[in-house]
Order: structure tokens, then sequence, then C-alpha cells
């Protein structure tokens, strides 16, 4: 996955260099790679070449890494440690942040539009459909704002699960359809990844949560108790610990159980989200 | 235009309503729809239907909008006021206003990959290709990053030209071959347009600067001096007031002239640069 980014992302030069280093400071200071592997391993269920696969997997992992250099602005959530490294605004400047993330959201969508990702135009084009309307308004950015808003006001469960589903779910959706689209499934298939994502997406952010709450520092790589002090709810905080554990394990098994209609080649999937919902222990 | 605008933006609603409404905020608070003048015209040297043509528009003005209020943030270029109205993170946030910006490009990739664009998905991932190419680190992204960094860097005029054809030429650039991507025109028709924008934004780029330099409040409806103020190089600081309007002439000049391959269709285009290195007058 990290050659495919390094080719793809710009070769840092000229004067404009500046923006181009933080691009690659970013997206190489670390992280799970959790979409990219996302969309490999869908893909895999429809055979569908690693080469594209990984084109598909490096424009997520661009936009999830924009979302991040934003998120993480002096303006959003304030963070200067990530993955225990200063985030891209301390590291550089907030400027080049802002310009960074912007770059990086704008070659996702370079990257899926490109001949090399797909001989198809269709699919192409149904690639940065998908991408655009999982990141967009209705999709990550409005999660996001969602978050911003949350400290002051009142959430109950049902608005957790929406901002969640929002903010992290609506990419994870995304980068497991992704498979089916390259692969040129039907809507069935379709329907049944982004089932499975939503799933798993949530009994990821359960436990990432649980994470946070309890305080293991070594185990996030980033600030702990941060949401908690500034007042967000989480189903944490609303469900208590064991609670939300039992919901994270509800989720992993159904989860799992949307794959039904597959083999033994959806193993891998199957048995993501007991090993994510492990984390925590 | 704004009706296009008006029905592709999101209506806003939900708890996240508040990005959506910023989104509208800095698309509707004026501004003169250059870029959408410039894909309509071209696009109608090629027979393209005006709602195809007004989609593609719309794309360019998000993607101009979004970089407007990314560039007015504080930690960019501090703009409070912006055709005489607050800038997007002064009426709401500076959070808002990022992913606002955000949401505006993401929206913009969305719009070209609809079906509704153009019925060849070829012609679809043809236009993501260009604008990821124009917007992104080797275009106007980089533009900015270049204008960030000048202040402290001393700049020849070579510089000066580089930084503005990345910065607001490229997006020029691929609003005039825009018109020949959906018109399905071969490369010359595509290249002949480009030229003509190259020259097009360069002098109209000299015009902005004239303005901001002798002052005219009124014209430009933003603050003025600034650039100046922060020392940042020009072509009107390298050449002089009468040496910038003698290259913006020579520029209109050259930029109509590349459209002789053109009849009369082509006579709003080839007026344009006059009537707007008029501007400074």
């Amino acid at each position: 996955m990290d050659r495919v980014l390094d080719e793809l992302l710009p070769q840092p030069h000229g004067r404009h260099a500046r923006v181009q280093e933080a691009m690659r400071y970013a997206v190489f200071a670390g992280g799970k790679r959790l979409r990219p592997f996302l969309v490999a391993t869908s893909a895999g269920l429809f055979h569908v070449p690693a080469r594209q696969a990984l084109r598909v997997a490096a424009a997520l992992e661009a936009v999830h890494t924009y979302s991040l250099v934003h998120d993480d602005l002096p303006c959003m959530d304030d963070d200067v440690l990530r993955r225990g490294k200063p985030t891209t605004h301390v590291k550089f400047d907030e400027a080049t942040a802002v310009l960074a993330g912007d770059a990086l959201l704008t070659l996702a969508f370079e990257i899926l539009a490109d001949e090399e990702t797909h001989p198809s135009a269709e699919v192409r084009a149904g690639l940065v459909t998908g991408l655009a309307k999982a990141a967009g308004s209705e999709g990550m950015v409005g999660g996001q704002m969602m978050d911003m808003r949350a400290p002051g006001e009142s959430h109950d469960a049902e608005d957790v699960v929406t901002l969640q589903r929002m903010k992290t779910g609506a990419l994870f959706e995304f980068a497991c359809e992704a498979g089916a689209i390259l692969g040129e499934a039907g809507s069935a298939a379709r329907d049944t990844l982004r089932a499975y994502a939503r799933d798993f997406g949530l009994a990821f952010q359960i436990t990432d949560d649980l994470i946070d709450t309890l305080g293991d520092a070594g185990a996030a790589g980033k600030s702990v108790g941060k949401d908690k002090d500034q007042g967000k709810a989480t189903l944490v905080s609303l469900h208590g610990i064991e609670g939300a554990r039992a919901e994270a394990q509800k989720l992993a098994a159904r989860a799992a159980g949307r794959l039904a209609g597959f083999r033994e080649e959806a193993d891998l999937l199957r048995v993501l989200p007991y090993r994510l919902i492990d984390r925590d222990r």
C-alpha cells in the first residue's frame, strides 16, 4: 500500500514543494491503513486485479488523511499529536495544513478518474460519485460538523449513531462497496457490503470510544480522554462500558452474518470486526 | 446560473445544517461568475446543451468559492470582508468555514461525475481529471502555497507568472477547456482554448493587481492594498503601473488572436479580455 501511495503522491518540487511535503508527511505518519484493507479485501471477493484495488485504496487513504489533517487544526479539535507524532499544522504551519488537506482530497478524485484505475469509464465515474457522496456534507463533512456542534447540545443514542455513521461510517461503507464497484458486481452485492460496513463501522467506533474512556494511550497513540473532557456524547458515555462492549460484540456478529452469501473468500472480512473490537482489552 | 447552483447545493437540514448554510452563504455572496461564463461561452462553440454547460459551470464556481473561503481564513490571508460582505469564517466560525470549503470542493466532483452532466462516462471522467489537475497541488493549491510563502522570498517576473498561472490560471484554463470536453472536440480545440485562457487569465490577474494598487475599493469590493502591504511581488510592483497596463493589453490581444480558427460564435470570448482589463480605468 505504501509503495502505491508513494507512487501516486506528487514528488515535492518547485516553490510550492512545501504543500507536497506536508501531504507526504501526513500520509506516511503511520496509521492502520484500515480503509485500504477494506477496499482490497472486498475487491478480492470479485477477483479485481490488485493494481486497481490498490489505487482505489490509496484514494480512500488520501481522503481519510485529509480529514485527519483538517480535524486536527486549532479551530477544529486542536490536536498536537497524532499517531505519536506532531500533527501536520504543528510540524509545518496552519496554512500549509489546510492546503495539504485540500490537495489530498483533490488528489483522491484525480486517482479515481484516471484510466489506470479501471478500463471502464462508467466504473471510474461511479467511484467518483461514491466517494464524493461519502465524503461530502451528507457524509463525512456533515458528521464532523455535527461533532463540532455536539458539546453544547444534548444528544441521545440515535444522534450519536447518526453522527458516527456520517463522520466515519460513510467512508467505511464506500471502502467496502468500492470492491463491488470495481468488480462490476450487482446492486445486491453492493448493498450487502454496505450493510456489513455499517455494522462494522459502528462496532469499530464504539471500541475507539472505549479505548478513549479507558485511557489506554499506548493502544490509541493519540491524546486520550479528550472527547469526554469536551463533553461530547459517545455510546460509551450513554450506555456505560459494559453496555458499550455488549453492543460492539452484537454489531460485530451482525456484520459477519451479513456475509452469509459468500464462501471462505470472505473469511478475512468475517474475522475483522472481532479483531478490531478486541483492541480495548 | 444561480438557479442551477441553488438546485445543486444541498438544502440545509438536520444537525449538520450549519455547514450547508455556510456553503450557500459563500456561493451566494455575489461574485462575477466569470468561470461559469467561460464554461458556458466555450461550450457554446460546440453546441453543447445549456443544461450540461451549466452543471459544469456550477462545479467550477463551487471550487472557486471553496478556494476563496479557505484563502480568507485567519491562517491564510486573514480577510474579514469579501465582495463587501463578512467572509464565511466571520459570518459563521473558522471550523464551519473549513468544512464548508471542503464540502464545496467535494460537491464539485459529485456534480461532474453525475450522469446528468453528460451521457458519456468518458466525458464525465475526463472532466473530473481536468478539474482535479487544475485544482490540486500542481495547480490552484500549489499556487496558493507559493503565494503564502512569497512575502519572505524574492521573486522575479517569471516566478510571479508561474504563481498566477497556478493559483488562478489553472482554473481559467480548465473552464475554457471544459466546453471542448463537453463537446467532445479534438485535442487541437482543447489546446486552443487553454492557450486563450492562459493569456486571458494573466491579463485578468494583472488588472486585479492594478485595481489593488490604485486602491479603487469600489471596483474591487474587497480590502485593498493588501498584497502590497504584505510585500508580495506582483507584475505591477515589478513592471510599474504603465508597464503592467501595456502587458495586460498585449495579453488581451494575444488571447483574442488565439481564436482565429473560430467564426463569429467566438466573438464574446474575443471581447471579454478587453472588457475585463478596462476595469482599472
